[in-house]
């Protein structure tokens, strides 16, 4: 399974060149990531976050921008997993534009964390399955 | 007519007291207004930047911010013309929660500009009987 | 006493028109806020919001743009005190030019809150007497 | 030679767990690119892109988030040039906590660019002249 979302690009991302200045690009990550977590795996950012004293953070990102993207086009986001560890997660994130166009192609490892404690912790059964849905081969 | 948005609360919104950061909201409402162009009035921020050389930039702004926002939440962006004039238009625009309680109530003035020349330009007719349909009587 | 701060404008500020994206002015401005908390107070956000629970959102605002402000540019922020009540503070912030011509002028409402109880509260002694040094006579 | 910016932690940086949000970590990274290219190349992102018609956008990106930052702190980032080509610019950013801790750790691939032609262009020899003094050996 891909995990897919709508990006409708906004003046608010882009920069006096026109196009979605790169720092952008990584809320829509975020948000994608968000999202995901929400509608694919059942556990919103304000449940993790509020409810149970966890989080999610990325600890490593590699990302190629591979062609620039314009004021008023929409992009569209495929998450999937590339890895599943006990406390860690492998995503990758493709930006499409709109002929599949690569625009971008990022690779993202996430933790999960005890909030409070400040520590990695192992991914719970119900989240580490919920995520296997999302797996590669 | 009242033109009308979906405004999902993203992490990316949200400060340490973990509730909207206000310039967030300036972001989202700058969205409101682009999606207004776009759906409502037919004319793209897109297309009016690239294609006709105008903006439509915000020159008087006065906001109450009534109830604080928080993450995982969704709010309704309302928005009226409340006065239309040869190269202003004034609209109000508010945010509502899941109840329909008021959150930000806004007043946002917006002069159209001839982008190379910095200088304020009539409304079109087109454009001016676009938003009349959204007038407040 | 007028408390300031200096602004360079950054790429990341800036849209497609080239000129700075409003929104940024309030998170330019809310900086101003901050630095004027920790600098002119003596008592930092992360002071208040950590180790003493509190905060100071904005409740109120109203702001006129009055000239644009291009990628490049340094500008200079003005910060006074126009009203100070017992649980809320009025200040006036002024953004110039290098020739000192005035890009934004602002009026905000700040209202200090209990955190926790999602509640206002009295001003301190020690803050409100650190603030009336920059009340404008 | 290493070039070294202040980059005072702000609430517009933190998120609802309190730390930053990497996007913004992001932001700061442009902004010290940005006063690279002013202070230590002595051509600034104005002078290029509106003087110039030139960018420098980045093209690859990699990065470890090492440590989370705080509210309140203060971060020192360093930047060195790891790598000159005909018309890229490899970097390496360091982001390092009051205590010389590593917060984080990122390469950035940058390519010299025509703006109009969105085409990439060889840096200048007075450009890779002066990049050449923050090269590692």
């Amino acid at each position: 399974m891909i995990f897919t979302a709508e990006l409708p690009i906004r003046f608010a991302h882009c920069d006096p060149a026109g196009i979605v200045f790169y720092p952008r690009y990584f809320e829509m990550m975020n948000g994608v990531v968000e999202d995901w977590c929400a509608q694919g795996l059942a556990c919103s950012f304000h449940e993790m976050h509020i409810a149970r004293g966890i989080g999610l953070p990325t600890v490593h990102l590699e990302t190629d921008f591979i062609k620039p993207t314009e004021l008023g086009e929409s992009l569209l986001a495929e998450l999937v997993v590339t890895k599943l560890g006990k406390s860690s997660v492998e995503l990758q994130i493709c930006f499409r534009g709109p002929q599949q166009d690569m625009r971008l192609k990022a690779k993202l490892v996430l933790v999960m964390m005890d909030l409070k404690l400040r520590k990695s912790i192992a991914i719970s059964d119900e989240l580490s399955t919920a995520m296997q849905k999302y797996c590669k081969i």
